[in-house]
C-alpha cells in the first residue's frame, strides 16, 4: 500500500494554509470510485425520474443541514464575503430544485413515437451516457463545483458522478460531498452513483478523464485546462464528450445615442459588473466596444469607481498572481495601452484605440480578474471589424437605444455569430437558471456550442437518444408505453401531445 | 496557375475506368468555394425556414429532372442494380421532402421563452453553426452523399455546405451537384451556400476540415477515416464538431424459444439482410449471438442461402479486395473459426464458440461486405459477457418470444447500453426517415452518440442555441416575437404552446 500524502487548502485572505488535512486520493480509492461508478451505471440508468427527483431533494436537505459549516469554510477558503457565500449557496440549492422539478415533470426525456400502418413502430427517448467526471471550478466553490450545475444535471440525467475536488476549496468540497454521500445512503441507489476524490495535482483529473469507465467530462476553468482535457478525451481508445466552459471576455458594445444619453449610468453599471465577485465571474465583461468619442462623464465615472474600489481578495493567491502578471505583461508588450491601476492586484481599467486593438488581437484575450478594456471606435466599419475579430463568447451585450439599433442594423447579427447569449440591456454577470438560458458559446467560450452549462437544457450534455423498434409493451420504458403512464408530452407522429396511443 | 490534373471513376463491374474526366479541385477552386461559403454564412443564417423549404423543394425537382442520367451513372459507377438505384434515388428525394416539411412546420428551432415579472426576459432558439463539409459515402452514392442526409440537413439548418465528392462515384456526384447548383441559382441565396469539390486523394478532405472557415463536418465511412477527421478537427486552433458515422457490426441476438419455433424463417431473413446490397449497408448484421445449440434447420438454411447466392459486385474493386483480404486474415489468424465461402469475393458465413469469441475480441470487428459471424453460447452468462464485450453499435436486434424476454430479462438492458437503436423484430437493414429514428450510437458506431445521421433530428448536429436577453421586438427573430407570427410550438415558461405572449 502506498503512503497517503496530504495537502492543505489556503485561506485566500492570508495566503496561509488552513489546518484541515486533505488526503491525496490513493490508487485504491480511485479504483474503488471508478469500479463502483461502473457497477452503478445500469441500475441508475434504470431508476425512475421520480426516484432521482427525490434524491436531488435529499441532497438539498443535506446541504441545508450543513449550511453554517459550509458557509464558514467557503469564506475561509475563497476569501469571498458572507453575502456572496450565502447567495451562491442559495443559487446552488435553487439549481437543485430546478432539476428536481424537471425530473418531476419528466418531459426532458423527449419521448418521440412514430407509428403508422406501414413501417416499423419506432419509439425514441433519451438515455444516460454513463459515469461523468466533474471538475470543481475555482471561481464558484458551490454553484459550479461539487453539487453545482454539472454534478446535479448529470445525476438528474441518471449518470453516476465522480467529482475531482478543486484544490483551492477542498474543505468546502468535502462538506458538500458529505451531504451528497448521505443523500446516496438514504436513496435506493448503489453507493457508486457519487464519489469525491481530492488531489493537489493535475494527475488525478487526467487519470479520471482517461479511464475507460468514464463516459463524459464536465469542466469549468481555464482555456489551457479545457483544451488539455479535450485533447486527452480524444486520445482515448473510445473518445468521450467533454463539456468545457473556458471563459470569455463578454464584450459590451455601446452605441452612440445610448452613450450620449446615459454615459454616467452606463459607466457605473459597467464598473459594478466588472468588480462583482472581484472580477471572477465567467461572464465578467472584459471588453467594452464604444462607437464614437467617449463622453467625459463616462470616462470620469469609470475611472473614479475603479480607483476608489478597494483591492479585493481573489479566491486563491495563485489567481491574484496570475492577474497581476498578465496585466504587467500586456502593459509591457503594448505601450500604447492606457492602463489605470492604483496598486498591484487592484481593479484595473485599460483604454485603447480601435486601430491599435485590431493590430494587436491578443489584447482581446481574457484577463481573469477585475479588469476591463475600453476600445474606442471612430466609425461603424471599425466596430464591425472589432466584432468580427472576436473569439467565441459566452455573452455579448449591446447597449443601444431603439434609434441606435435602427441606425446600425448590421451590429447585432454580427454579434449573434459570436455568442451563446446576446443581451440588449443590463450586464452579462448573473446567469438565470431557466429553460431559456444559454451558457456556452462558440469555441473557446465552450468546447461545444451546441450545449449549455446552465439552465435545464444542461441535462442534454449527458444524454443520448435510444430508439426501440417494434418493442413489446412489457419491455418498453414507461415513457414510451402506449398508455403514457408518466403523462408526458410526447411527439407522436410529429404532434406534441399528452395523449395515449 | 497550377496544371489541373484529372482522374476517372471506375466501373465497379469491370474495374475499368469510365470515360468522363474528373478534374482535381484546384487551389483557386477550393479558395473560391471556402470564401463564398463564408460570405454566404450570415445571409443564409438570416433566411427564413420557408425560403429554405422552397430551396429544398427545388433541389428535389432538379434531381428529378436529371433522374435518368443519374440512375445510369449510378449503376455504372457502383455496379449496384437498377432496383437499388431507383430505390436509393427515391429515398434521397423523400429525405429532401422530409426536411422540407420540417422547415415548413418550423418548430425545429426549439423556441423557448422565459418571461416573468422578475428577472430578465430570456428567449432562446437554434442558430446555424456555419459552413459544413460533407464527405460523400462510398456505399450510398445518393442517400448519404452529395444530396444525402448530411447535406440536406445542413442546408435545412441554414448552413452552407461544401461537398467533397467521393472518388468512387464522382460522376454521379457531379450530376447531383449540378442539380443543387441550379436550385441555388433559382433561390434568393448567394452562390456560396453550396460547393462541390472533387479529388482522388485524401488531401482535399483534410484541407477542408482544417480550414478556419469550416464550422462542422459530416462523414459516413470507415473507422480509420472518421478517427482521422476527428483528430484533425481537434488539432485546429478552433476545434469543430465532427459527426462521423463509422459503421457497426449490428449484432442479432436470438433467444432459445424463438430459435426453436422459427429457425428456418430466421435463417432466411438473416441471410437476406446480410446479402442486401451485397453487405454494404452500415446496418448490415455482421454478428449473430445465438443462445443454445443451433437447430440443424437454421444452420442448413443459412448455409444453403449463402452458398447459392451469386458473388455480387462491390461498389468499387478496392472494397471487394478489402473484404476478401480481411476474411483471409481472420481465417489465418483464427483457425478455430469455421468459415464457409464458396469462392473468393462470394458471401461468407462464419461460426465460432462463445469461449473462442470471447478469447479473441477482434473477431467482433466489422468485416465490410456480405459476411456474418454466428457465435454460439451455451448459457445466458456467456451471452451476457459477449454483449458486454461489444463496441458501440448503430443497432442491435433481439429476436425473442414474449416468454424468452420474460425468461432472460437481463439481456435487453445490456444491449441498450451499447446501441442507438434496438430492434425486437425484423432485421436492422432499412432505416426509416422519421422523427423517432436514431442512426448513430456509442463510439465507434458514431463519433458523438448524442446525435443522429438519419431522421429529422439529424438537423441538430448543425445548430446551436442562442439566447436573446431583454431584446426589443424589432430585433428578435420571428420565432421569438411576442405575437408568434410563425405559429410555432414554443416552450413558454415551461409549457409547450402555440399561444402568443
Amino acid at each position: 500500500m502506498e503512503n497517503p500524502t496530504f495537502f492543505y487548502s489556503t485561506a485566500a485572505k492570508t495566503g496561509q494554509a488552513l489546518p484541515e488535512k486533505h488526503f491525496e486520493a490513493t490508487t485504491q480509492e480511485i479504483e474503488t470510485a471508478l469500479s463502483a461508478a461502473e457497477a452503478a451505471t445500469l441500475p441508475f440508468a434504470q431508476s425512475s425520474a421520480r426516484e432521482r427527483a427525490n434524491f436531488l431533494g435529499q441532497i438539498a436537505l443535506q446541504i441545508e443541514g450543513r449550511r453554517e459549516a459550509i458557509l464558514e469554510r467557503y469564506q475561509q477558503e475563497s476569501g469571498l464575503p458572507q453575502g456572496r457565500a450565502q447567495g451562491e449557496l442559495q443559487r446552488t440549492l435553487s439549481q437543485i430544485q430546478h432539476f428536481k422539478q424537471l425530473l418531476e415533470a419528466g418531459h426532458y426525456v423527449q419521448a418521440s413515437i412514430h407509428k403508422t400502418a406501414e413501417g416499423p413502430d419506432l419509439r425514441k427517448m433519451l438515455y444516460p451516457l454513463g459515469p461523468i467526471v466533474v471538475f470543481g471550478a475555482s471561481n464558484f466553490p458551490l454553484a459550479f463545483s461539487t453539487a453545482g450545475g454539472d454534478t446535479i444535471s448529470a445525476l438528474a440525467a441518471g449518470c453516476p458522478v465522480v467529482v475531482k475536488a478543486h484544490p483551492y476549496h477542498t474543505g468546502t468540497s468535502s462538506l458538500v460531498a458529505e451531504a451528497i454521500t448521505e443523500a446516496v445512503a438514504l436513496s435506493p441507489f448503489p453507493n457508486g452513483v457519487f464519489a469525491h476524490l481530492q488531489s493537489a495535482t493535475h494527475a488525478l483529473g487526467q487519470q479520471l478523464a482517461m479511464d475507460h469507465r468514464i463516459k463524459g467530462v464536465g469542466f469549468t476553468g481555464s482555456l489551457a485546462g479545457g483544451k488539455a482535457l479535450c485533447a486527452l478525451a480524444q486520445e482515448r481508445e473510445v473518445p468521450i464528450p467533454v463539456f468545457a466552459e473556458m471563459g470569455s471576455t463578454n464584450p459590451i458594445v455601446i452605441l452612440p445615442e445610448k452613450m450620449k444619453k446615459e454615459a454616467q449610468t452606463l459607466a457605473q453599471a459597467l464598473a459594478d459588473s466588472v468588480l462583482l465577485g472581484n472580477g471572477q465571474f465567467c461572464t465578467n465583461p472584459g471588453l467594452v466596444y464604444a462607437l464614437g468619442k467617449l463622453p467625459d462623464s463616462f470616462s470620469a465615472t469609470l475611472e473614479e469607481v475603479f480607483t476608489k474600489s478597494p483591492t479585493g481578495t481573489m479566491v486563491h493567491p495563485n489567481i491574484a498572481e496570475a492577474y497581476q502578471k498578465k496585466l504587467q505583461a500586456i502593459q509591457e508588450k503594448f505601450p500604447a495601452l492606457k492602463l489605470l491601476q492604483k496598486a498591484p492586484f487592484a481593479p484595473a481599467l485599460g483604454q485603447v484605440s480601435a486601430d491599435y486593438f485590431q493590430a494587436h488581437p491578443e489584447l482581446g484575450d481574457e484577463v481573469f480578474g477585475p479588469f476591463t478594456l475600453v476600445v474606442v471606435h471612430d466609425n461603424v466599419q471599425a466596430l464591425a471589424q472589432s466584432i468580427q475579430q472576436l473569439d467565441g463568447q459566452l455573452t455579448a451585450t449591446i447597449l443601444a437605444t431603439v434609434d441606435d439599433l435602427a441606425a446600425y442594423p448590421q451590429i447585432h447579427p454580427l454579434l449573434v455569430q459570436k455568442v451563446g447569449r446576446l443581451l440588449f440591456d443590463g450586464v452579462p454577470t448573473g446567469v438565470a437558471v431557466t429553460t431559456a438560458m444559454q451558457h456556452g458559446g462558440p469555441y473557446p467560450a465552450s468546447s461545444d456550442s451546441r450545449f449549455t452549462a446552465v439552465g435545464s437544457d444542461a441535462i442534454y450534455r449527458w444524454l443520448r437518444p435510444v430508439c426501440y423498434q417494434d418493442a413489446p409493451q412489457a419491455v418498453l420504458p414507461e415513457a414510451l408505453q402506449d398508455h403514457n403512464p408518466l403523462e408526458l408530452e410526447r411527439n407522436i407522429n410529429n404532434q406534441w401531445t399528452k395523449e395515449t396511443l
